[in-house]
């Protein structure tokens, strides 16, 4: 479906669930607290279902909306989840039943019955903003999660996701919020355990393929002896992409013994989402992951060997 | 005058050299190549005047357009210089004759025989692309520098002089041009000896005026051991302004032995200033340096104790 089919799909329903994916980021959630929101303005009952690895950084945008525990929802609607893999644990009640997906991922499963996917959109954000105007006009309620959502997916407008349609948008939300607190929240402050993070991570990283990838590693012990939480960690996968003279970063990060998140994010060289999908993952040609069973050194080997074959392919 | 005037009066111009500021950022020399090559299109002969400190950075965008030493200008422009003391050495004997400065400075002195100044626009390059549209066809090679002139001012659209305007400008320029090579080349990139010096600097941070300021220390020792050179280390006082919880961000750093630049980043609490000032330095409330005798150790005593005092004020 289009954005205005799309619409005009939501303007059917009531008792409205929206889900989140895990690991919740900033275009996942501010789509949830947007479309919400949306929905609740048009006089419609609608829950966003509680995530469990909220970080404080994104919780405030959600709080607001969290479903109480007896909420029964007719509609099921899930916002950035590409496949049912990515629910959390207490979504996965509902992963037969979601009636709508809207995504931005191109490797969306079409697990839902209706899908909204546009993968030339920078964030899920971006389709909302498209969607939401259609149902209600946006008030700072709205733009403000939806500036979160668009502004993060595309680390504010940096990435090369961001297109002419993500800065006309912002121009749009722009003339009704203020941004400066969270612009300065997201992207000028950086926690004392996360700058040690970085720190120990840039002074063991090591290059491969030619020196044109870098690898840094996020070992459990590292995570432990520093105290980190998840908001400490999250969206350290962008570290690796700024080395120079690289053009793939490769970042390890040990969830719990015996598994390993990837995440790879690449010029034009790499497809990220071609090495990350050998590996049982996908994504975006040019930021990517998987999750896989091993140490972080068997995980490391893998990567290596799926981004040999991708690049000579 | 507003831009369409100042449009108008540029279209009466013939044989006009551009003028930019000291330590040339991607401001002024986006709107001085921009104009420049406008200036071109509606077929005027246009040149930039060379700036003796154009950095590796912004030079490829001003090379094109270099006056030759024989460029005898019959109208003189200046673009995002806030006052004469702003020029470079060979453009002083310009400073009687320059006839447009367009500015987003409010300090602006008002120096030019005509000023288009506005305070709102969150870099230069948003007036030019303003004036610019009524001059000619925003080409893709006007498109560029333009982009850089806005995104480099605004820190990518992150800093809170980037406003609704600033995103639709932005917008329309992506409609021409891919900026994804120039924003990874101007805001995701760092060299691997500067990824090391942040890396060393955080491990060594220590905190003071309980736990509120951070200081941070770059001995000349660190720089010969990691062979860092001038780049490696221009701006890294911007790191001690991102610690979390802390408003006032001190970076020290050996010049010589004997010899230590002080920087202080602070938010409104501190008048850094005045802290500087008491050093024999000066700068704005929020951004100030001085340069003093002595071991690391003692302008650190030096900075804290005129912190101190500052702040009991």
């Amino acid at each position: 479906m289009n954005t205005p089919q799309t619409a005009a799909f939501l303007k059917k329903l009531d008792n409205v669930l929206l889900l989140t994916h895990v690991r919740p980021d900033g275009d996942t959630v501010g789509c949830a607290a947007a479309l919400c929101q949306a929905l609740r303005d048009t006089g419609r009952t609608s829950f966003i279902l509680h995530n469990p690895e909220i970080t404080a950084t994104y919780e405030p945008y959600a709080a607001p909306y969290w479903a109480p525990a007896d909420f029964a929802p007719t509609h099921v609607v899930a916002v950035d989840i590409a496949a049912p893999g990515l629910l959390p644990e207490n979504a996965k009640q509902y992963a037969g039943r979601i009636e709508l997906c809207i995504d931005h991922h191109p490797s969306n499963s079409g697990y839902a019955r209706h899908t909204c996917v546009d993968a030339s959109a920078g964030a899920a954000g971006e389709l909302l903003y498209e969607i939401i105007r259609v149902l209600t006009p946006i008030t700072p309620a709205i733009a403000l999660p939806l500036y979160v959502a668009i502004a993060t997916d595309t680390g504010c407008f940096v990435y090369s996701n961001t297109t002419s349609r993500t800065h006309r948008i912002a121009a749009e939300l722009l003339e009704l919020i203020d941004v400066s607190a969270v612009n300065k929240a997201l992207f000028r402050t950086k926690s004392r355990t996360r700058l040690a993070m970085e720190s120990r991570m840039v002074a063991d990283m090591t290059f491969c393929d030619g020196g044109r990838a870098v690898v840094m590693r996020i070992p459990l012990s590292l995570r432990q002896e520093l105290g980190a939480t998840e908001a400490d960690i999250e969206e350290l996968s962008s570290l690796a992409a700024l080395v120079e003279d690289t053009d793939c970063g490769i970042t390890l990060r040990e969830l719990e013994p015996g598994t390993v998140k990837i995440s790879v994010r690449s010029g034009p060289r790499v497809d990220a989402c071609a090495v990350c999908a050998a590996l049982g993952g996908g994504g975006h040609r040019a930021a990517a992951g998987a999750t896989v069973r091993g140490t972080l050194a068997e995980a490391e080997a893998a990567v290596l060997r799926a981004l040999a074959e991708a690049t000579e392919a």
